[in-house]
C-alpha cells in the first residue's frame, strides 16, 4: 500500500493514551437486523461512552499531547460531536476549550458542549463558516486550532477502531476458532477455562463467517482514513466502503474524481458528515485506503435509523445509520456477506429523532 | 463475610469460558442523566451483545460445561432473556435447547428464542407455571434442567459483571489515577503512551469520585447474589442495593423478613423480574451480600425508562430501569454520591415501549 499520512505504530501508541472508556467498544452480530438486510451484520458500537460518539478517541490523543506541550488553550470547529469530545478530554486535563459551531447545529450537542464547560461560539452559517471562524480565533488569540481530519491525531484516534476490528477478525479466524469438540475433554470449570483460552472462544457460538466489509460514515474523513489505513495495512482483504449522504456528497465526489470537488450547500439530516470543502491531504489518504465511496438517500438514512431502533434497540444519529442505509440501497452487493457497520454517534434531539423514526413501530419482522 | 454458594476463584474461571462478546461491557459516567437525579451516575451497559441482556454471561458457563458433560439436551423456564441467551449459547455448541415461557411473555423475546433455533413451549400462566412445566419436561425426558439463580453457573456468569466493576474501581482509585501533571514531561506520543500506561489513564477526565453504590435489578437473584458476592469479597465498601418492583415484591419481602415470602400474583411491566416464589438457597446468599433491597413503583420505572432514552439514548426494558427508578424515589439517599446502575437488558416490544415512553419528548433538561 502507498504511504498515507498515518502510521500503524503511531496508532498503536495513540491507543495507549486514550482513556479506556472510549476503547474496546462492543462489536457484535445483530441477527435481528438481518432478515431486513439479507446479509450478516455486525455492529461496532461507538455510542456507549461519556460523549456518545467515537470522537473521544481522537480528542484524547489531541488533549494528551496538548496537556504537556501547551498551548493550554485550544479551539475547534464542530458540528457537535468533536466539540463535545474535546470539551470532555480538555476538562480532565485543565485545557481551555473553545468550540465554534453553526447556530443550526443539533441543540443536544450544543447543550452538552456547554455542560462540559467549554466556551461555545455560534456562527450564523454552516459548518464551513464555523471552520473559518475557528481558524480566525486561533490566529487572533494565538491558540491551538484543532482541525478534524486534517490534524493527524484526530485520524489516529479514530484509527484505533480499526485495530479493534482487526483483533476481532484474528480471534474469529476459522483456524483459531474453538470447536465444541476441542472442549470435550474436561468437566472441571478451571480446566475448561484453560482449554477455552487456548482455543479462543471468541465467536464460538456465532455461525457467521468473519466479516469481509466495513461500512464507514464519511464526513471530513478522519474515521474513514484512520480505520481504512489500519484495515488496508493489517487486513487488506476486507472491503472498506465509505458512505455519505446524497445531500452532502463533496468528499465522495472528490474520491470518484480523484480531485477536490466542493459544493455550494448541503441538504441532509446527517449533521455529523455535512461538509462542503474536502481537505486535499485527507482526500489523498482516502484515495489510498477506500475501496469505494457511495451516496445514500435521506429516506434510506431514516429507514436505517428506524431499523436500528426497532431491531437493535439503538438510538443513533443519522450519520450512524449511513451504513445500514448503504445496505438497504444495494442488497445484492452485500447478499450473503458479513458486514460491519460502525455506529459512530448517538447524539440526537429528542423531538427531531421522534419525528424521523415516527410514532408507529416498524413491523417486527422487516 | 460468611460463605455464600459462590466462590471468587470459580467466578474468575467462569469468565474465561464466556464468549468475549458478553464481557468487558461499557461502564461510563452519564452526566446528562445527573441533573435529573442529583448524583453522579455511571451505567454498566449489558445490552450491546447478540442477545441484548446480561444473561449470556451465565448461559455461556452453563453451555460450556454441558458441551462436554452431556446431556446435550437442556430445558429452562424463562421470561425471555435467559431462554434467548441459552438458545444462543447452545446453538454454537450443538445443544438441543428447549425454553418454556408464559404465553404472556414479551413477544420480541419469544421471537428471538425461535429465531435462534430453540424449541419453545408456551404455558397458559405466569413464569412460576413455566418453571413447573420445565421441571416436568426435564424429569419426563431425562434432560438437563437449567434453573436460573439456583444453578450456580447462572450466578457465576452474572458475577463476572462484579469482577469488571471491581477492576474499574481499582483503575479509578485516586492513588493510581493519572494526574495531568504526571504527563508534563515528554512530548513524543510513544513516550507519552508509556507514561499514560504507568499512570493508568482510566477516568483521567472524569471528575467524579469512584462509585460507592451499585443498583442491581432483583428477580430470581442470580445477578444480585453474583455481583453482590464479588463486591462484598473484593470491594466491601461499595453499597449493594437490590431493586424490585412493588408489583413483584416476593424476594425483597423475603430479604427483609429473612424468610421466604411468596405472593399469589405479580403486577408489573418489569417482566424480567416478576417472580412469586423465591428460591431458599438464593435468598440465603442474598441475605449475606445485599446491603438493602428496595421496592419501586411502576411510574418510577417508566420515568426511568424515559430518562434513559432521552438523556442516555438507551432503549431499555423495564427491569433495566429499576436502578434509575430507585434514585428517583429516594434522591436524598444518593445525593452527592456516585452510583452505578446495571442496565441489564434491552428486549422490548416496540409498541409497548412506545406506549411507555410516550410520543412526547421528556424536557431536554430534567
Amino acid at each position: 500500500m502507498q504511504q498515507t499520512r498515518l502510521d500503524t505504530d503511531r496508532i498503536r501508541a495513540a491507543r495507549r493514551v486514550i482513556d479506556p472508556v472510549f476503547l474496546g467498544t462492543p462489536l457484535y452480530r445483530c441477527e435481528a437486523l438481518e432478515p431486513g438486510l439479507g446479509c450478516a451484520v455486525s455492529i461496532k458500537l461507538e455510542t456507549a461512552n461519556p460523549v456518545r460518539s467515537f470522537k473521544g478517541r481522537g480528542t484524547e490523543v489531541v488533549a494528551s499531547l496538548l496537556a504537556e506541550r501547551g498551548p493550554r488553550a485550544v479551539v475547534c470547529a464542530s458540528a457537535g460531536n468533536l466539540g463535545q469530545a474535546l470539551a470532555w478530554s480538555g476538562r480532565g486535563r485543565g485545557l481551555d476549550v473553545t468550540v465554534v459551531a453553526s447556530r443550526f447545529a443539533t441543540a443536544a450537542k450544543l447543550d452538552r458542549i456547554r455542560a462540559l464547560g467549554a466556551g461555545l461560539e455560534l456562527v450564523d452559517g454552516d459548518h464551513e463558516l464555523a471552520r473559518e471562524r475557528a481558524a480566525e480565533i486561533a490566529r487572533y488569540d494565538g491558540i491551538r486550532l484543532v482541525e478534524d481530519s486534517l490534524d493527524i491525531e484526530t485520524c489516529e484516534g479514530a484509527a484505533t477502531i480499526g485495530l479493534e476490528l482487526v483483533e476481532a477478525l484474528e480471534r474469529a479466524r476459522p483456524g483459531e476458532k474453538a470447536k465444541p469438540g476441542e472442549q470435550a475433554k474436561q468437566a472441571d470449570l478451571a480446566e475448561l477455562a484453560e482449554t477455552a483460552e487456548q482455543a479462543q472462544t471468541a465467536d464460538l457460538a456465532d455461525p457467521a463467517p468473519p466479516f469481509d466489509a466495513v461500512l464507514i460514515a464519511l464526513g471530513g474523513g478522519a474515521m474513514a482514513t484512520g480505520v481504512g489505513h489500519v484495515l488496508k495495512a493489517l487486513a487488506p482483504g476486507v472491503e472498506v466502503i465509505c458512505v455519505q449522504p446524497l445531500g452532502a456528497p463533496a468528499m465522495t465526489r472528490s474520491w470518484h474524481e480523484r480531485r477536490v470537488v466542493t459544493t455550494d450547500s448541503t441538504d441532509t439530516i446527517a449533521d455529523g458528515v455535512a461538509g462542503r470543502r474536502p481537505i486535499p491531504a485527507v482526500l489523498d489518504d482516502l484515495l489510498l485506503v477506500a475501496d469505494d465511496a457511495v451516496l445514500v438517500q435521506e429516506a434510506s438514512i431514516i429507514a436505517g435509523m428506524r431499523m436500528l431502533l426497532d431491531h437493535a434497540g439503538l438510538v443513533v444519529e443519522p450519520s450512524a445509520a449511513l451504513g445500514i442505509a448503504a445496505i438497504l440501497e444495494d442488497r445484492d452487493r452485500f447478499a450473503g456477506r458479513h458486514v460491519v457497520t460502525i455506529v459512530c454517534g448517538g447524539n440526537v434531539d429528542g423531538d427531531a429523532y421522534r419525528r424521523w423514526v415516527g410514532a408507529a413501530p416498524v413491523p417486527h419482522k422487516a
